[in-house]
């Protein structure tokens, strides 16, 4: 199959259509049409039809679109329907925060290692999941087929680990050191900065007493 | 001072711009070409003059910027000239994690409460920050000058404690619950859904198998 290459804007629009599918379905909804799907979600129904298009569409004249269906084929798409192994490197306050998520399990997404460079930490578990010192990561690597690493380290650090994943064949990284990793170009990186999310609401909330003190 | 609308892209990239300015200035590095900067941060220079013109320039013909001026300004264009008090709604492993961090503190953003329904956590303290119940936030609302509200509860609690906050005043909320919450429009909300950026990584993993396989 051809397929083209879909932008970074529909993409992060989509795991907002699964969740808003996923509540549908709890909810025994079975089909809706795009103007429902367009007020529930707030965003345009031409802006839906657009970005399920772009993956053949889905919707059906007059019928609308069959929920649990389009909620298994965009889980599809996004990768939902395999299930990834993932380690955490960093078993700090956030590194414990992210083991002790379920709903990650749920999604596919098992975290089956995690490691640390603080040695009061060895032997701790996180929901059943070891906490093993740094210098054990390349036997632990070798030994099991890891899809995804996680680094909440320090940024200093984070760099350094990356690239000995990847010579690992480690090639895709959630990172939350808050700092740009330079990779080779197949290796996904999807950065997660909380300091510039919290810039971005500073700056909006700097805006509105702004636009405030104007009128 | 008439003011443009700033677009969002725009504003998602001021954090980035900041931080590695702050880099050059730790590195002692006192002015920079928009060139050497484009190379350092793979953007363009024209992307980095075109979004730095949206703030009136800041930069010199045949000088480049001043590292320390264009901090300072881009700073303050964020907000961070001044601070911000903040409480966490949820003091369960997330919320505690984002306690602990120092570095927010230091830009500006100072926690000064906790709050949970959870009676064991009754006085707990995280980096000297209490943890109290969820019926003592009205009087604390009441008592303390409050900018933001950081929600890491579960996502069912998550729009009535908003709601709540937003009735005692609340200007700001930094969303970790994984909804969406429907405010009025002069309340800033920025959103971290860790999942949704979770399945972004599988949807790039499975695309880039599937390029690997097709070539």
């Amino acid at each position: 199959m051809e397929e083209k290459e879909i932008s970074r804007a529909v993409i992060k629009r989509l795991p907002r259509y699964y969740r808003y599918l996923g509540e549908l379905l709890d909810s025994g909804v079975e089909r809706i049409s795009s103007n429902e799907l367009s007020d529930r979600m707030k965003v345009t129904a031409s802006q839906i039809r657009q970005d399920l298009n772009n993956f053949g569409g889905f919707g059906q004249q007059g019928y609308g679109y069959n929920v649990k269906f389009l909620y298994h084929e965009i889980g599809k798409i996004l990768g939902l329907d395999k299930t990834y192994n993932m380690i955490i490197l960093g078993a700090g306050n956030l590194g414990q925060a992210l083991a002790n998520y379920v709903r990650f399990e749920k999604r596919g997404f098992r975290i089956i290692g995690m490691f640390d460079v603080n040695p009061q930490l060895i032997g701790k578990k996180i929901r059943g999941i070891e906490i093993r010192m740094m210098d054990e990561l390349p036997d632990f690597l070798a030994e099991n087929d890891i899809q995804i690493a996680t680094l909440t380290l320090p940024k200093a650090a984070a760099e350094e680990v990356a690239v000995k994943l990847v010579e690992s064949g480690i090639k895709a990284i959630w990172n939350f050191a808050h700092t740009d990793l330079h990779l080779p170009d197949d290796v996904v990186v999807e950065n997660v900065h909380l300091s510039e999310s919290l810039m971005q609401l500073s700056y909006n909330i700097t805006k509105n007493q702004r636009d405030r003190n104007t009128k």
